[in-house]
């Protein structure tokens, strides 16, 4: 069966592609000493974890406990949940899946680290802690200074709990090449004083853990990191492209959609809105709209609703007719997996076979 | 239990307002003598749509034939797919959903009037079809005119359908009273457009199928409407109290998240973000956020990644501490429903039970 008999919308991941973008991170990451820690917020795909841990990754990143029991279940056995825990059915959870993996856990505050302290003591697990510093987000995150010292010390102190290191996120180191390396120099510069402000408060780290897809290729020019953390780059999409970090051929994840209707002029609205792409934005950009045709790159989703996609045909190269079949590179790849329960693969449109998107929706 | 004692993210339903919600468009509709049409979009939820029906509506509208299936499975037989079909598949399951329930079809195009008038000559059936028209959401819909008539000609003489009427969607007569009255205005003269080219070319409508949740109260001045397809109305959200369509107490679905990070000065973490609450904004406006907190409407979402909310603190009334629960509303209440599985339910914050959300992430 061909990718083009499958009914739309339907999301198709090229195996081949896939298998290209997992070679090439594992083998830069090994080329520099970094340990490859994939986040599997992009794939949820137990499968696909698997494969990025044959190919030499120590482990996994997670956002939720969810996520991390799902990819136990496929025996995935060292999981760093990079999202704060708090509250009394995360703690039981997080301790029954100390049982089955080795698991780590990033957290900024002194409650979080306290309450996984008391849990892990009294079920007798003693469980990795990465601190979590704010280079540039503004999300999560400590910022440098004595507020950071004071818990990295707490983590360091509390029986329960092992003080690995730090965990920064550098999804702001990006742009094109200019400007990727002023971030650079810059994240750098804020990197230095957070190894000096640590290194003066005594506190050793084993793991610095940071990186993001969009500099996935200069992690090993951000200072001292020891880990990354990329999880886009498994498929792309167009923000990656938008980024400079890959180029339209290493798109891994495409979206088919049909045409159904074209009765108002001008436009062709296609059987996928926001219900299969997301309504995440390129960078912030509404004008930008919501994924590109991949046959007729000037047509692009100007708008949508939850069922519609409005593609204006103002720089269309073919026509559109009802029926016809439409490609197109979602903005944002992790938010479209979200909302499949599968992927199907394909080899050169050959469709070879079907991933379910074990992890979707675990929002605990 | 109660409500705040279930893990966060969750999805809460006050069942006292949800039926205040469904008894008064059943009472407004039935008062005016309008078919109410719930479009189970918001809700995917056979339970709720039963009610619906209980309540008087004589059936339901969906958007795709895998939502319709999961109605017919829970014993919906009278089911309108508000929503052009095209394709082989589309045809086969359109047909064997022939079988078990009364479906109604809406298109705007005749490869989709002729594909379906195909599959049902040959399967033995007649389909009731509902012509589109666009009056103003520029989406799907013929403009009135030449190739309008032309459309609904060819479905009345088509064997295998049987042409009904005409659908409109009238999501764009919204907005402040004045700003609605006046959209009102331009939008009846736009229907006796409509009805003049209809009753010119000798086209009889059994069925004029219109409104939207913004204008529900007002559908008996939308001149000529049969029967109304809201949705929204069941739940309601930050866009139908902007809308001025309801009032915050009105609101019946909420999520309650967790603060899970204070690091950063300024602002609160939540643990939901797009993942739980979708990207979609408030009428397209990125400065106004992507929800707001009940308990403290100074304060929204002011930016979300998909694990992660970020409440501006600026005009907080409370301290916000990691650990502390946030009762959000959400912007649109149709795309966070298809990001859960289950929504809880509750009355008056005791959890009295929980309807899977069986129509989620139907995309075909």
């Amino acid at each position: 069966m061909r990718i083009n008999d499958l009914d739309t919308p339907v999301v198709v991941v090229d195996v081949d592609v896939m298998e290209r973008n997992l070679r090439r991170a594992a083998d830069y990451t090994r080329r520099h000493g970094l340990a490859l820690r994939p986040h599997t917020k992009t794939h949820k795909t137990p499968e696909i974890a698997r494969r990025q841990v044959e190919l030499g990754a120590p482990g996994i990143a997670v956002a939720k406990v969810g996520e991390a029991e799902v990819m136990a279940d496929a025996g995935l056995d060292d999981i760093l949940i990079a999202y704060p825990q708090v509250g009394a059915q995360k703690m039981h959870r997080l301790m029954a899946l100390c049982e089955r993996a080795r698991v780590r856990v990033a957290l900024d505050s002194e409650e979080s680290a306290t309450q996984i302290a008391r849990a892990a003591a009294a079920a007798g697990h003693t469980i990795g802690i990465l601190v979590e510093v704010d280079t540039g987000m503004r999300r999560c995150g400590l910022p440098i200074g004595p507020e950071l010292v004071a818990l990295c010390r707490k983590v360091r102190d509390l029986p329960g709990l092992e003080f690995l290191g730090v965990q920064v996120y550098q999804g702001h180191v990006r742009g094109a090449l200019a400007e990727r390396e002023k971030h650079l120099v810059e994240e750098n510069a804020r990197l230095r004083r957070l190894y000096d402000t640590l290194s003066s408060a005594s506190l050793s780290c084993a793991v610095i853990s940071g990186g993001s897809t969009p500099n996935l290729a200069q992690s090993h020019l951000l200072d001292g990191l020891t880990e990354v953390r990329p999880g886009t780059y498994v498929f792309n999409d167009r923000n990656t492209i938008e980024t400079g970090a890959c180029a339209m051929e290493d798109v891994a994840l495409h979206v088919i959609a049909t045409v159904v209707s074209t009765a108002v002029s001008g436009q062709a609205i296609i059987d996928g809105g926001s219900k299969t792409f997301s309504s995440d934005l390129v960078h912030g950009s509404a004008e930008r709209g919501h994924g590109i045709a991949v046959e007729d790159p000037g047509v692009f989703i100007t708008r949508m609703n939850e069922e519609h996609g409005v593609l204006d045909l103002g720089a269309a190269t073919r026509e559109y007719r009802v029926g016809d079949r439409v490609t197109i590179v979602p903005n944002h790849v992790c938010t479209v997996v979200n909302l499949h329960d599968q992927l199907a693969l394909h080899r050169a449109g050959e469709v070879v076979g079907a991933y379910r998107v074990a992890g979707r929706g675990k929002l605990r």
